[in-house]
This record gives C-alpha cells, sequence and structure tokens, in this order.
C-alpha cells in the first residue's frame, strides 16, 4: 500500500498533480460543511496523492462502527450519547445523531460551544465549570440552546451554577457528577450526591436533569470478564444512588456513563439511559489491545477507521526507514502506531518530527517517497493535533471534514 | 500563586472580568502583529485572570535566555540559527534574528511557509523535501525569497531538486544533511557527504550552500562532560567531511548544527558556523535535567519561561486535586511538568482531560478554582498544541501572540 514515483515520472507527477492544501490553513476559515467536497470528488483524488502528515478516515469502518454500536445498544435497550471529545468534528457529531444518538457529550465548553454552533442541538457537558467565566459561558451557552446541559460535583458549584443563572435569566439543566472511585471528578456516591441532586433540584435557577458517572478507569481494562467486573464493581454505588434518586422524586431522565470499552456492559447498570462511547468510531492500538468477548487478543467490536498518512523521507540506511510523521503528529501515546496491512515491521514517534520503521521480517521494504497508512495510538490526543480529516472511502477521498473543536483545551 | 475567589465575590468577579477570549478562535484569524496588545494593556489583565488552559510566556525569563545565548555565543565566536519547530511562532523568530542570530531553521516547509510570509527572511529547512508536492512548494517558495535555503540527503533527491529548479526558472540555495551517526536522516559522512555535495554543485538550478549536521542525539544527554565527549566524537566525521569539502573548493559558506545542550560546546568543532538551538529560548522539564558546567543537577544555564496557566477542578478528596490540564494541554512527554512556584506536589498529565496534583508534604494546597502554573515537560510539542500564547511581564499579560505554524507537521 504505497505509491512509489518512479524518477522518469517524477516531474510529469509534479505538474499533473491535483492540489490539495499542503496544511488545513485554507480550510480552517471555512464553514464546518465541506465546501471543496464537490472540487475534490471532481479531481477524484487518490488518497495517496495527499500532502503529509495526513489524518484519514475510512467512510466504510467508520460507517460501519455506527451500523455496530447502534445495533448494540438497541438490542439491549439502551441510548448512545457519543463523546464528542474524541473526533472534536460537528460532521462526525451529525453523522452519530442521524444514526441514533440522543446526543453528544464534550469535556468542555469551548468544545460544546463549537458543537451548538454547528447545530448539534442535544449537548452534554460532561464536566464542572468552576471558573466565574466559565460559568458565564455556560449560561450564555444555555440562553440559547434549551439542549445544553451542565454538569455539577460539589454543592458550592451547584449555589455559584444558581446564581449565574438567576443572574443570566435562564433556568440550566444540570445533572450531578458522581465519582465511580476514581477521586478525579464528580462527588462521592451515596448520601453526598442525593444531597447535592436535592440542592439542585431546589436551587432558583436549575432544573435538576439526573445524574452522570463516568468508569474511564475501567474502559481499558484487558479482558472482557474483567472489564465488566471491575466496571459492574465501580458503578454500583452510583446505581444505587440513582435508585434512591428516583426513590425521593428526583427527575432521573439521565444517567449517563460507560464508553467504548464497556459499550456491551453498561446496561446491566440498572437506571443507566445511555453510554458515552467515543473511540468506537475510529478504534486505536490501545483499545485493540484490550480484547472482547469473542476474541481475547483483539478487541475486534469495532474497526479502526482512523489511520495516518506518512511518507518515507529516508531509506538509505539499512534495516530502518524514516518518515514524516514524528510525535507531533502520532503523539507519543503507547502501543505505538500500527503499520496498516504489514506484517514484520515496528513503528516508533518519539522523536518530535520524525517516525521510525524498524524491519524485523518485514512483508516489504519501503523506499524513500513512498506513503504507508499508520493506524493510530489512541485516538483522541491524535484528532486534537490535526485541522482537518480527509473522509475516504477505498483509496478516494470523498470530503474534507473540519476538526473543527482542534485545540479547545479550554 | 493563585486567585482564589471567595464566594461572596464570584458574581461581582463575573461581572467586572475584562473579556479575554477563552479560545483562541477570535485571534487565529488575525494578523501575526498583536492587534489587540493595546486593548490588553489598557485592560491591564493579570495572567490569573486568564481562561485556562493557557500557555503563557515570561518575557524576562525569554529575553534573558536570549541575552545569554548570544552572549556566550559571541564570545565562542559561532553565530546562532534558532529552530523555530520549537517556538512556530514569527513573533519569536523576528526577537531572535533582533537579538542577533543570522537566521532561523524549519523542520517542515509548511513552517517555513509560514515563517517566510511573516517576514522572516533567512530560513534554513533541515529536513530533505522528497515528494513531487513538497519539491514544488520549495521552490516557489525560494522564486521569492532568496534566503530561503533547502537540504538535500541523497544523489537522486539532489537530481530531483534540480530538475524542479530548473523547471521553476530559480536557482536553490542547497545544503547536505550528513548524518552524525543516528541513521534516522542525513547521508553518511566522508566520501558519500563529500560527493554529494559535489553533485549539488554541478547541477543546475542548485548551490551548494555547504552543510548541516544535527546531533539530536547528544542534547538531552545527562552530564556536561558525558554530553561533550559524545557530541565531539559524534560530530568528528563531520567535521572531517567539512574540511575535504574546503579542500575540494566547495562553497562551505554554511555548516549548521549543535542545540540548547551543546551550545557552550559545538564552537569546538572546528568550522560548524552555526547552532540551531531550540528549546534555550523556553527551557523546559527534560533539559532542565539534563545538568550543566556550574550545576550537575540542574541545566541552569537557561530560565523555564514557558508555562501552562491550569484551574484546579476538583478538590474534594484527600491528598490530591483534579486541574483542567491533562494530554491534551501539556502532552504526555516526562519527566512530567513541575508545578512553579511549589513543592512537595507532583503534576500528571496521563488523562486526556484532566491534570492530576498529587500532594506529598505540600508548599500549599489548592482549591476548586484556583489557578497554579506548570513548567512544561517538553515544550516543542507542547507550543504545538496551542493557538496563542500570553507574553507576560510579571503578572501582566503585555502581548497575545499567535502560534502561526501551529500543526505545521507537513
Amino acid at each position: 500500500m504505497s505509491m512509489p514515483v518512479p524518477r522518469r515520472h517524477f516531474l510529469q507527477a509534479a505538474a499533473a498533480a491535483v492540489w490539495v492544501p499542503g496544511t488545513a490553513r485554507g480550510y480552517s476559515a471555512s464553514d464546518l460543511r465541506p465546501m471543496t467536497q464537490d472540487d475534490v470528488l471532481q479531481a477524484n483524488v487518490s488518497k495517496w496523492e495527499l500532502d503529509t502528515p495526513a489524518l484519514l478516515v475510512d467512510l466504510d469502518a467508520m460507517e460501519a462502527n455506527l451500523a455496530t454500536m447502534q445495533s448494540v445498544l438497541s438490542r439491549n435497550g439502551i441510548a448512545s450519547r457519543p463523546h464528542a471529545k474524541t473526533h472534536k468534528c460537528p460532521q462526525i457529531a451529525r453523522l452519530q445523531i442521524g444514526s441514533g444518538s440522543v446526543g453528544i457529550c464534550t469535556a468542555k465548553v469551548s468544545e460544546a460551544e463549537v458543537m451548538l454552533e454547528h447545530g448539534i442541538e442535544s449537548v452534554l457537558m460532561t464536566t464542572s465549570n468552576v471558573t466565574p467565566f466559565k460559568i458565564e459561558r455556560a449560561m450564555r451557552l444555555r440562553r440559547w440552546h434549551p439542549g445544553f446541559v451542565q454538569a455539577t460535583d460539589t454543592p458550592e458549584n451547584a449555589r455559584d451554577l444558581s446564581e449565574a443563572a438567576v443572574a443570566a435569566g435562564v433556568t440550566a439543566d444540570v445533572v450531578v457528577d458522581v465519582d465511580p472511585g476514581g477521586r478525579r471528578t464528580g462527588i462521592t456516591p451515596g448520601r453526598p450526591a442525593l444531597e447535592l441532586a436535592q440542592l439542585v433540584d431546589r436551587l432558583p435557577g436549575l432544573r435538576l436533569a439526573g445524574m452522570l458517572c463516568y468508569d474511564g478507569g475501567s474502559q481499558h481494562v484487558t479482558g472482557f470478564r474483567e472489564r465488566r467486573a471491575q466496571t459492574r464493581e465501580r458503578l454500583a454505588p452510583a446505581v444505587a444512588t440513582f435508585e434512591s434518586m428516583r426513590g425521593a422524586g428526583l427527575n432521573t431522565e439521565i444517567f449517563s456513563g460507560g464508553g467504548t470499552g464497556t459499550y456491551n456492559i453498561d446496561h446491566e447498570n440498572a437506571g443507566l439511559t445511555d453510554v458515552q462511547v467515543g473511540s468506537y468510531i475510529f478504534m486505536d492500538a490501545q483499545y485493540l489491545a484490550i480484547g472482547g468477548v469473542s476474541d481475547a487478543a483483539v478487541y475486534s467490536d469495532f474497526q479502526p477507521s482512523l489511520t495516518i498518512l506518512t511518507t518515507v523521507l529516508n531509506s538509505q540506511y539499512e534495516g530502518r526507514a524514516t518518515t514524516d510523521a514524528g510525535a507531533k503528529a502520532c503523539t507519543i501515546n503507547r502501543p505505538w502506531p500500527i503499520v496498516k496491512g504489514e506484517t514484520g515491521m515496528s513503528y516508533t514517534a518519539s522523536s518530535d518530527e520524525f517516525g521510525s520503521l524498524v524491519y524485523d521480517d518485514p512483508s516489504r521494504v519501503y523506499r524513500t517517497g513512498d506513503k504507508l497508512e499508520l493506524i493510530v495510538s489512541h485516538c483522541d490526543p491524535v484528532v486534537n493535533l490535526y485541522d482537518v480529516m480527509y473522509a475516504v472511502r477505498g483509496d478516494r477521498v470523498e470530503a474534507i471534514w473540519r476538526i473543527a473543536a482542534r485545540g479547545m483545551s479550554a
């Protein structure tokens, strides 16, 4: 899988090359909708002609992932509320909503702003806003977007939200964020969480919408049985809390949690309304390694759809090659990216600017100028490095999607 | 060092807060020159009022680093050609040129485009361009910018450059990239490098400008003596090659190499004209750990000027706190970021969205809403995550600089 360029065709190739923007700058100021899609389709450009490093999403694989998720969740009687922190791309959020998701999640208020601005109307922000500036932004969002739901995890914060909502003249929907045991975010389940829910229910300017408990610590547990045992145990206190909220007559329309690693387990938690799956849309080397129900070695429920296209820059040294996709194009997450369709070679991206391909018993040897595709190590932070992703079907570029919430860490 | 917000001042603070953009979008479309600097100055905004995560550069520290570098290099009779892959910011490149640097380096053609477009006229691109598309871009740049110099590391590539230069009607300045032993990029020193230099010298459309040998593998060797011994040994073949180029009557105006870890060693390599220092401008936890001449434990030649401002999101669990700066704001490079001005606590950013502060024997305990500053782990990839950096003097924001080459990995 490469595009070798024989020297004699070199200048011809340069001359004939369809102009595809080498940097994303030409697109970053444009509208989300792929305005240049028609041009691209007319040009019938092959992904192998793209300048590199480039981020690609395989549409057949991604659509299969959407369908698999929807089918399994429907069977299990639970909804999806995919986490947009993974793709940061309104176009993909739209596809998720279109395939049946009840809404999306965002980690940051800046991500929520991008998604709401782009017509995604149901957004649950899973992180609490704790500064006056961010709370004000959230309330401003809520004024224009009735589908925006916020999280809170302390009584102090709930009071701050209430004051800000009243000042902004809005009624803000709020879910209580409950800690599954990681002591990272969320309030302790049981009485503290119940009392916080009751406080939210009472405070002016707020409307209690339910609960949230994201068990991030269980998503990458290796082995389906081990993963299931851990997440069931960790969710149990939240499940009991949710039951007590229901018993206390509080609004329990949302009980959101779970993720790609536990999507086929989460429905066993009584009351859980939806799963915050993120990585299923792309998959990555980290998730492939956790193992699934049918295959203990490889988590094959979803197909790897997200790849980095890279070019070999140097092949003059025996047993190895250097590419143009280093840490700034791949991150340094482990396991390292996987060279798609090849065996007997390993890829590392520990250098900022360069990737290293080392041959063991290689299925092929790459020459300078050849291109190869890498299955990403960990999709979320990789997506956050790029301004656009190229949506490809087979070898053809079908659309160019702006990663409109790229860099939105605030 | 924080800005606690007493509850009773909460809404007042929100109301009085000077509007500072929470995301960089408001600035990314604007010109590089800090158009809003006057507004910021008038507002007299404190860095503690900035929305987070935010990237800050301390101007006093950065200016001291510029002065130290220039003073040591002048004494040693060698020039600097700072690597812009570190800061990706034309404004800083301008300061470097202003302080005496002979030009800048870039790793990618897209970075070179940004720097040249922003008025930085002397740019040495240290990576070879190997695809027709990138070579055409480089030749187009050369047509308009006589100060643009390219690298090559194979005879085949030199011929490609020659054909493209002739086709574009330009004479391209080219340096031969020589491998210091990493077998990553560059041609083998000695006869292969000399013959390549002679080929470049002969080929139509090209002008040999000299040589390049970047010893990246020695920059982070711990201990000054060990670092010196290693880099002297690794550079020796390149030094001999450069001497033979001179002996063969070739143009030897450029012999570029070295970096922040070896800046006070590089002049010992006969013929080296300039050092490609990058990180000295910011410093980071990785460089602090390598040790220097005067202090074996800490590399104190330069001051850490680059920090990430982050807000505590959750402080309700004993012995720890959660912040809003995780892997997407800090990268996962090691050593982990250092909490500026504090002792007895450690910071990790292994979660994509959240940072974790763990207390051992803490100099203070942070509450929800407090802000803290982190000395970055590894400056280059951290800068690549942000659209702007806030240039601060003391606690005051003096300018907002666009990181115009952010994301330019192609």
